[in-house]
Formats: structure tokens, C-alpha cells, sequence
């Protein structure tokens, strides 16, 4: 017995992030001294077979097809929601109306209008939620935000983003459920939100945008392979300019047709008295610049994570060893947890899910006036 | 005696670009086979001494403190202009009313009807000119061009362009020419014009942009260390969205108060089956992706510039040795020089200048408005 | 009810490696389809308390602080040794004694002869061994081994690795038991050994090497912080030449005095035609070079590990989202489990280990002697 | 007129090492402030043909085809000699004797005691000397040099050296002067030398060495193309282990057959409070690591190549411009110049090339007997 209280959790989806939500407990409760026992409870998908296989596989108690079990398991005290964006909303709010805390994967939901929906259902019953900005709770991200806010680079003037991949550069790939607008957009919605979490979340708050989106490829295939083909509505491109509040400028771009881009989330910040830059291409390597070194031998400082950077120590003792994507996801909910435990909030709780959403929709919105967006 | 004809060069001005174009001839004359036998005639400077000086070390045979002189002198074939960019407009014109070729630093003039007249004297008259975007005089450029225009890549869809230095990022850099709003702007004029360049080199003409511009540091002290300061009318960074007329699209910046950034003349080119990431920080190498590589090792390759990429070769024999930022010089002028034997167009003459200014004037002309402009 | 027999674990040792491997058998029981079902029954550590502890974090069902216990529980399979190296020989020899498969971190024992005993004990009984090269584990190195022995960049010629870090860089590190003689060596012992095991595995077995060794801090003191010093006897640094059996050569190098260096595990193998170039600070990342490629388009692929590089695939579905060093470890975990089930043999069994350990032996011996010394 | 005293230069040898010199000094004329005013005189080669068209091209006044006339020519204050390591001797001995200073292309000469003879004669007639070690002429390097000297990065304890290419990688590269035994040797002879200078240079005299040799491709064709075939008897690949006279220790490995590689001139020294990093494929950059940094930003800096590197800013007002291989060529002059004048001697004079020869010799020489060999 550990003394500890114990946690219960009730997954929704089985998918790529489902296993990943389910790793990063599992790793969390292993390398961090968590506030509570955890128990996985429970996990929900859309048919008796995949659910228990995933069980299984991902070492939960129970399994079931029909998610609105997790609801009325006593058992259960959070519930974490992997599922499509479309569905995140309904389950969300179901889950809030009987208490528990909800972990979600990012997109909070497609529209601003269900984000705000969601937020005010979590604020008013008092729960912890949590959206998934994964590459957020890297060791060396803190690392760039305690350098930015502690006025090492003195003060910010500008920041680039990019959120850059190839999975839809060959036209031959077909039409599917990204490129169906009600999802809520293209390349943005689906990867830029991304690069828009990490400008807010390291200079601040997005004050107005002026933004235009590409459809580069205008007809996909109605399947792999087929003839017929079906018209692309979704942007495959989206550049914006941005202006934050307290007065830096920057821009950001989402691309899925960067031809041999994997993970190029990359962003440069430049200060009044240094810079970082950083690609997620190398997530355990950030490169710093101090302008006030000494200047015969100043360069941009290639730091690589280690025990000195926070929670990087959990996962291995020594620097340099490296962390992975999976990674992330168990600091996430160790972050989720702590919060849960000291009635805190997370850094990426639902009303952030929602202003990164107000963001992404005023430069949907910029793309179609061309005129500049403030975000309301 | 070479049997050559020889070609007089007079020079105007002895600053910086000055000895880089000086140094451009004599290398030259040395590392390629030039259809003319090179005589560095006379170099004009604002006074005899600076002009005296600069004849002894840079191997002129003439000095003059006044510009005119070398019009009129029947040995010079060739008025090259290093002078500040206010001054180009008037060398130019009167060299090309004497029949001279001329050989002009970047940017071309301040204003758009000032190229166009440039551009028309020189059509008229018949002689051979040239602008100084000596990044573009890069044998790995011309590969870049090659694989572009061989279709290796496919289709290009999209180019992301950055320039950006530091010189002006401390606050209290005085003001001084660069800040004068009649040198026809600030950062995209001053160094920005060399992404212009690369982009229209590369992907092609430029259909119209859509810009901001961004006065970072508002006051600037009149002079070193002075407590009276002047206000900045003129862009720290500039951000543009751009058309090509190909149908691609892309983004361009200029900054010249990025910390850190000492030449980050970089640009990214997506094209259907592959891509290009270049930076002028590291000009001898190239990273180039094709799509259609073995899957299993495929990634960006590193190219290192060699004799197989003319005319590397000239300046060594074996490759990886790395040429320098003045090779790039002696590439331009040999680039000249060949076209005034073949009697045709260097790639880079006074109306590829006039069309960068045009692009130029319109990202400013869009950042006054906040709507796209088209390129006249 | 997975279908599927059930594998009984026991954990030896508690320390950064214990929680590694722990952790390896919960992920790969997460991402891999398994040919077991994993059963962490007990884990043994030197206190009741510090077992209990780790019981509970790492989540097995039972603890205990006698090791011996593991071995008559019948609900154990596999005994997985995480203790200092001078304990592993007793542990070993004991869990195959009662006929358990033993999985052991490196390095195997001290002295040749303790891994000679070991290994004939494991052929004896026909159990399954597996020795804790994680670096190995790495689907790039899958990739490099693929692509060698496919013959794509022709017959090996050489092969030059490196080893470095600094964490005894400081003269003020204190005499510590990696120090002590008795762990079998100095640097080489302690992480030389994954080099020698990376050249093995890529280019094959060594015939001789050619060595020498440094002391370079000759004196630490006894204790952090003392005045009193005492004389270390082992190597800061070995540099060996290398013979190998197919008559390719090359070099290794082991230092834990490499200030700055965090994971330098490098490696550069020229082929006749290609090469390859890794380290392990970048281990999502390797370069190869085909001398065939097109000559002006030539380069060093930089590939970045994606699904196409089994078993990436298992960690994330997605290219570049990058795993980590602790899932290195459930790789290893995979491959030890699938030699139990198909009765065969990982590449890193104890054999290996052994061969590694003579390896290291006659590095040492040639370091005493300055000749060249056979791998017996 | 300067003012300035004229100094002669007599050019022997119009290869590829020819132009480069010939390259230095009239670059070197043009970017630094000479001590003298050059004369170009005269330029010497196998044919009159190929000497007057070297003349015509690199801007000398007279041609011959006979070394000899330099000798006598009272015009004539320096010989250049840019022939084949074989002839270095006779005509530097001759040079000497006529009083002439000498300026000579690494290696010196074939055997330390042809070396020790120029060294003596040189002496004995107080005429300046220098030899051609180009890479040690880089601001970054005169950068590395000082951050040692400084003891910024504590007592040196070691660096690893490689300098490899692949212009033999090819098994098909016929036979040829390199190949000759009576040049001095294979890889490391030809391009080996330069990394003991390097090592030299740094990290200061070298006591002994413990080397190995390899031939790779035992058999050439005798000409591009043919079928007959000769043995190769000198070494493909060397390697050695290196004690330096102050204590520090490390290794050098010289490769011609070094697949994809083109200029890995690199370098690793390591320090007790730093270390520096460099490869000359990337000459415009060198990486130092302070162990004193802040822990939680402390990483390797990438120093740019700037004006606050001398002479950097003779070549280029702003930083991150890039200087080129034949650059270096010009710093060269610059030095040897400067000695002359200051009647000083450069750091890379004959001495310094006979060093080099000695270390070279003895790493030969153990190669053969496989002991340590102490540097005479």
C-alpha cells in the first residue's frame, strides 16, 4: 500500500493516441512520484472486441463499447478523450456533468463557439481539465520560458513559427477526414494549432492576426487509387502575420505539403538581448544566443537536455540520453495530475484549448477578408 | 600579350563594396578564362588622398576625386558604381549616355521610376549592365536553379524566404543613412532585396504581396552614446505573403534587429517531389530531398560544393575547400564580362534590378494599406 | 483473457537501470504485440523498504529484500539483473541453476572468465540470455546494419567509434566504485563497452587490437569535497586500433574526461561505396552516403527514423515525432521475449557479452604491453 | 607612389597550388595593409608556353622556363614554390643561397633530413622562411589558439585530429605520383601532415607516437582504365596515438579513401574547464564549450567567423560573410610579409615544416615496428 489515494481513469479510443494517453500514464506513475495510486479503470471503443484488445494491451481493469459506462464508474475520476475532434464536445460535457476531470486531445473542438461551451461547463463544476499541447511539456520548452521570462533576452521583439509535414504532399492521397471542413479546417486545425500553442504559450497572448490559406492541391481522389476525384475545400497552406499584446510581432505558418518536412515545428524568438531557436526535428536540443557574451566567442548555445532541465531527470539520470515523443505525453499527465492534486490549473487547460481556437478560427476568418482579425 | 582585346574598368566609389568589387576583377582575371584581357584603369573616390590610396591598393592606374573624369577617359569600357544607393541614379545615366557598360551594387535606385529610367537609358543605349546580387552568383544557387528547372523536384508550391542580420537590434545604434527614409526604406530595402531576388531567381516572377511593416525600436539616438534621439520612420522587419505568377506561393522577412543573426539569407523551396533548404550562413552546402529515394534512406542530403557544380572549379580543384563571400564577387563580374563578349544579358542586369524594386515598392505600398498589391 | 501464456518477471536492483528496465516491460507490453502475456510478479532489492517502494512505482505484485527469493518462485520466467557488475556472475549462475532465462545489464561480469562460466552455464541449461546493449535497440541501427550487409555501400573498409562523456571530467569527482579496479577497468569498462559492441555488431568480430591507456586525473579525493586524495588506478581514456576478421580496420577511443560531451557515441563506417555516419546525441538521426548517387545531386542522406524503420512504427505512426533512450530498453525487451518464444537467440545474448568482454580484455592487456593482442 | 618599399616576387609552379599563391598575394595586397608594395615579377614553369600564359593570367610581368632565372633576377626578393614535393629542396637551397626569402608548399620535403638541411641553410643565411599550412591561417583557428593560450578553457588533456578525404576512395583511381614511395609516403604524407600541424599548432610539440599503416586497395590500375595493375606500397589509411610534451594525449588519423568525405580536416581538444570542436568542412564556424556556464544554458557555442576574429574583418566589414580556402592563402602572405618585415619568423616556418616532417617520420616509423617512437 502506498498511502497514496488512489486515481481512477477511463479511457475513450483505442487509436495512435489512445495508446499514447495510455503510455503516458503508465510512464508517468513509474518515473514520477505522483500524487496519486492510479487505477486504469476502465477503457471505451467503438466495438466490444477493440475495446478488450485494447485492454489488454494497455493493462486497464475493464473494457467497453459503449463510453457513457465511463460516466457512472464510480471507479473512474477522469476521463480522457482521444477520440475524432468532432466527438470530443459531447463527451466532454457528459463527463463535466458527472464530475469527472477530462483530459483531452487537442483540438479541444472544431468551433469557438464549442470551446467556450466546454470551458464554461468546466469552470462552473469546478473540475480540472486538460488539453493535449504535447510539445509544450518538453523539458527544454520549460527551459525556453523560464530564459524568456526570466529577461535573459531581455525583451521580446518577434517570433517565427512554423508547423511544417508531408503527410498530404503526394496528390494522390486520397480525400478522407482531415480534408472534411467540418472537422474545422485543413492544415491549421489539424497541425497549426500546434505552433499557435507554442506562440502564446512562450510570448503570450495573441492580440490580432492577418492571415491567408492555400489550396494547393484542389482535387483529391475519392480513395486510394480512384479515378473519380472529389474537390478540396481545407487549406493545405496557412501563413498569418500575428501581433501579440505585449507588443512583440511575429508570423507562423502550417503546411502539410512540405515535401520531406516530418516534424518541422520549428520557431526562432529573438529578444532584445538574445534568441532561441528550436525545432522539434531534435526536441531534446534547444539553441540559445546571449547577446552579452563575451563577443569573440558568442555563439547560439546548443543546449541539450538533461537533468538540470526539469523533469528530465525523471526519465534518465544523465544528460544527453534523450527523451522521447511518448515522453512527453507522461509529463503531460504528470502536469495533469499535480494540478488535480493542488486544485491548480494546468498551463494547457480547457480555456487555453479555447483561446488557441480563438486564434486559429480570426485567421480562418482573416483568410477570407484578408483584413486584419483581432481575437475577441 | 594574350591577343585578347582589353576592357577598361573605372570605379566609383572605395568603401566596402568598393575593394569587394576590385577584388571581384582581379580574381577574376585569375581564376577564369575572361574573353578580355581586364585593365583596371582608374578608381574615383570624394577625395584625392581616398582616391590615391585606394589606386595603390586596390591596382588601379588612375585616381580621381571627381566621378566624371572616368566618362570621358576612352580606356574605360566598364563605370563600376559602389557609391551609396542616393547617388546611383545620376552615375548611371551619365555612364550610359558615354556608351559605358555599367556595373551597379544593389539596390538599382530608391524608387521604382528611378530604375525605369535606368533601365529605359540603358536599353536605349544599347550597353550591358549589371546589378550586384552577388548571393545568387553562388555555384550552388546555380544547382538549385538547375534542379528547379530540370523538374526534379516536380512543381514547386511554395518558398519561404528569410533575410535577417542583427546590426541594428541594440537600441542604441545611432540613426544614420540606413534610417533616412530617402534611401527607400529600412530593412526590406537595405537587405531584404536580396530575398526578393532569390525568390524571383528561383520560382519565378512575383504576382503581387501582401505586407507589414514593423518599427520595433521607435527612437534611435542621433548620434553614439547621445541622449537625444530621433524617431524611426523606416521598417526594423518586414513580412510579406507573395503570389508567384507560376501559381506557387510563399512568404518573405526581413529583420535586421534579429539577435544573433548574422546572415540568415535562408529560404526553404517545396515543390511536388521534392524540396530545397538553403542558408547563406553555410554557402557551400545545400540540403535537397527527393520524394522518389528509397524510403527507407531517404532524407535531405547535404551537398558540399565541387567542380561539379560550375564554376566552383575555378576557384579549386577539389571540392569541399569552400569559396567565400568575395568569390561570389569575381563569379558576378565574370558573369558580366561574358555577357558583354556574347552581347547578351547578365541574369541579374538593370531590369532584373528594376523588378526587385517593383516587388520592393509594393510590399511597401501593401504594408501602408493591408491589401494585396499587385506587382505592376 | 488474452489467449496468451502468461511470462513471469523478477527485478533485480531498484537504481536508474532497474526503473529502466521496468519501464521497458511495461511499454513494449504496450506497443508491441507481444507473444506473452507479461507478469511482473516480484521485484528484489537490498531493503524491505526500498523493494516495497519500487513494487508499488514500478508495479509489480510482490517485493522482497532477498534476491534468492526470485529464484523458487514459480510465477518467475525471467530473472532480470540491474546490480552492480561484481554481483552479476552469482545472480546469474543462481537463475539458471533454477532454470530461469536471465536478462543482464551490461556489462556482463569483470573478468572473461566470469562470463566464460557464465555463458557455458547458460548453453548448459538451454535458457534464454539477453545482455542490456540498448544502444543497439535503435531501429537506425537496424536501418545501418540492413543497409551494410545488403552490400549498398559496398565492402566495409573501416570503421572509426567514439565513446564520450564527462562526467569525470571534474578533478573534484571523488573516488567512487568506478573507480575501483575491481569493476573490471575504467572508462573502457564502464561505457567503452557499448562502442566495442556497436563495431562488432555493424562490421563483425575483431581479431586484434592495438591499445594504449591514460590516466589523466591521477589523484580524486576520497570523499566529496576532501582534502585527502586517493591514487586512481583505472583509465580516464582508451584509444585502440582494430583488426577486424574481415579485414576492415579502424579505431575506438573511451573517455569519461570528454568535457562536454553528454552521449557522445559515435561512429563513421566507409564503405566502397557509401559510408555512414551516426552519434547517438542525435539518435532519431543517421547520414549515409551513396557514392553512386548522381554526382551533382551527392550528399549525406540525413534520415530521420519514421515507421519505415521497424519497429519505430510501434512507438508512433508518424515519422520524426522521435522515441527515447528508455524505449531503447523495450526493444531490447521485445527481441529477449521473441527469442524465449521462437527458442532462438538475441543478437545481445551472453555470448555476445562475452565476446564484448574479450574484446575489452585484450584492449586492456594491450595497453599494459604496446603490442598487439589477439581476441583468443 | 606608396612610399612603400617594393618587394619582388619570383613564382615557381602554376598548378592549382600556383594559382592560389599567386591568388594570396594579390588579395593580400588588396585587403590588408602591407608592409610593402608587391611586385609581381616573374613566373616560372616547365614551358614556355605554360609560363607566359601564367604570366598573361595571374598579372606577373616576366615568364621563363627555367627556375633558374628567379635565382639571379635582382627584382626578385621572395621564391614561391609551388612544385612537386620532390624539387623543394633543390630549389629552396638554391633560393637560399641567392639570398632570396622562400615560400615553400607543405610538405617541406620527403625526409626529415632533406628538411633538416633547409632548415640550416635557411638559418645560416637569415633569409625568411614559410611553408604552406593554410588551415592553421583561419581567424577561428588564431580564435582556438587564443581561447587555449588564455587558459579560458583550462590544462588541455586532449584532442583527436582527422584529416580525411576520398579522392582514392575509387579502387579504379590508377597509379600515380601520389602513390610513389620517394614522395614520402600515402595519406598521411599528402594530406596527413596538415592535422599534425594542426596539433602542433594548438596543443604544442608532440613527444612520440604509436601508429599503424594501412593498405586498403593493394592493387591500382596502371592508368585510368587498364587492366595491368601495380602494388600499391604506401598508406591508405594511417593512424596514430600521440603523448604531447605537456602532458596532454590523443590520436590522428589521415584517409584518402574516406568515402564522402571531401575536407574532414576535424578537430576535438579537450580541456579541464572546456573544449573546442571543429571540422574545415565548415571553416567559417568552430564550436567551444565552457564548462563555467550557467548549468541550465551551458551548451556548445557555434562561433561565426567575424570581424572581431582577425584579420576576418580585412576580408569583410560584417560578420557571418564567409571567407574562402583561397583566402586563407592570402592571411598566409599576410604573415609571411609581416616577417619579413618585422624580420621575425612566421609560426609555420621552415622549422615548423621540418617538425612536421619529424612527427610524420617517426609515425612512419612506428607504423613499421609497432612501438611508441619519440620524436627526435
Amino acid at each position: 500500500m502506498s498511502g497514496k489515494r488512489k486515481l481512477g481513469v477511463g479511457l475513450i479510443g483505442t487509436g495512435f493516441m489512445g495508446k499514447a494517453h495510455a503510455l503516458g500514464f503508465t510512464t508517468a506513475a513509474r518515473v514520477f512520484d505522483l500524487p496519486f495510486e492510479l487505477d486504469l479503470v476502465s477503457v471505451a471503443d467503438v466495438s466490444e472486441e477493440s475495446a478488450e484488445g485494447a485492454r489488454q494491451r494497455l493493462g486497464f481493469r475493464k473494457a467497453t463499447a459503449d463510453w457513457r459506462d465511463l460516466l457512472t464508474d464510480t471507479d473512474i475520476d477522469i476521463i480522457d478523450i482521444t477520440t475524432p475532434n468532432l466527438l470530443h464536445k459531447e463527451m466532454a460535457l457528459a463527463a463535466i456533468a458527472h464530475g469527472k476531470h477530462v483530459y483531452c486531445e487537442k483540438p479541444l473542438a472544431p468551433t469557438v463557439a464549442d470551446c467556450a461551451e466546454m470551458v464554461a461547463a468546466a469552470d462552473k463544476a469546478g473540475i480540472v481539465t486538460q488539453v493535449g499541447f504535447n510539445y509544450l511539456k518538453n523539458p527544454l520548452i520549460f527551459l525556453a520560458k523560464d530564459i524568456i521570462e526570466s529577461g535573459e533576452i531581455g525583451e521580446i521583439r518577434s517570433m517565427r513559427g512554423i508547423h511544417a509535414e508531408d503527410f498530404m504532399a503526394d496528390a494522390n492521397v486520397p480525400w478522407g477526414w482531415r480534408l472534411d471542413p467540418r472537422s474545422g479546417g485543413g492544415a491549421l486545425a489539424d497541425i497549426g494549432s500546434h505552433i499557435i500553442g507554442s506562440m502564446r504559450h512562450l510570448v503570450g497572448p495573441i492580440r490580432s492576426v492577418l492571415a491567408e490559406t492555400i489550396i494547393q492541391i484542389a482535387q483529391r481522389p475519392v480513395s486510394r487509387g480512384a479515378a473519380e476525384t472529389r474537390t478540396v475545400e481545407v487549406d493545405d497552406i496557412t501563413r498569418a502575420f500575428v501581433r501579440f499584446e505585449n507588443g512583440a510581432t511575429g508570423s507562423f505558418e502550417a503546411s502539410w505539403i512540405a515535401t520531406g518536412r516530418k516534424m518541422q515545428h520549428d520557431f526562432e524568438i529573438y529578444g532584445s538581448k538574445g534568441s532561441i531557436v528550436f525545432t522539434q526535428e531534435r526536441l531534446n536540443e534547444i539553441k540559445v544566443y546571449y547577446a552579452g557574451d563575451d563577443i569573440r566567442s558568442r555563439g547560439f548555445r546548443t543546449i541539450w537536455a538533461g537533468p538540470e532541465h526539469p523533469p528530465y531527470g525523471a526519465f534518465c539520470v544523465a544528460p544527453g540520453h534523450q527523451i522521447g515523443f511518448n515522453d512527453l505525453k507522461a509529463i503531460e499527465v504528470h502536469e495533469f495530475l499535480d494540478a488535480i492534486a493542488r486544485g491548480g490549473k494546468p498551463s494547457t487547460d480547457f480555456r487555453e484549448g479555447y483561446e488557441v481556437q480563438k486564434v486559429l478560427s480570426a485567421t480562418y476568418q482573416s483568410a477570407r477578408t484578408n483584413e486584419w482579425v483581432d481575437i475577441g
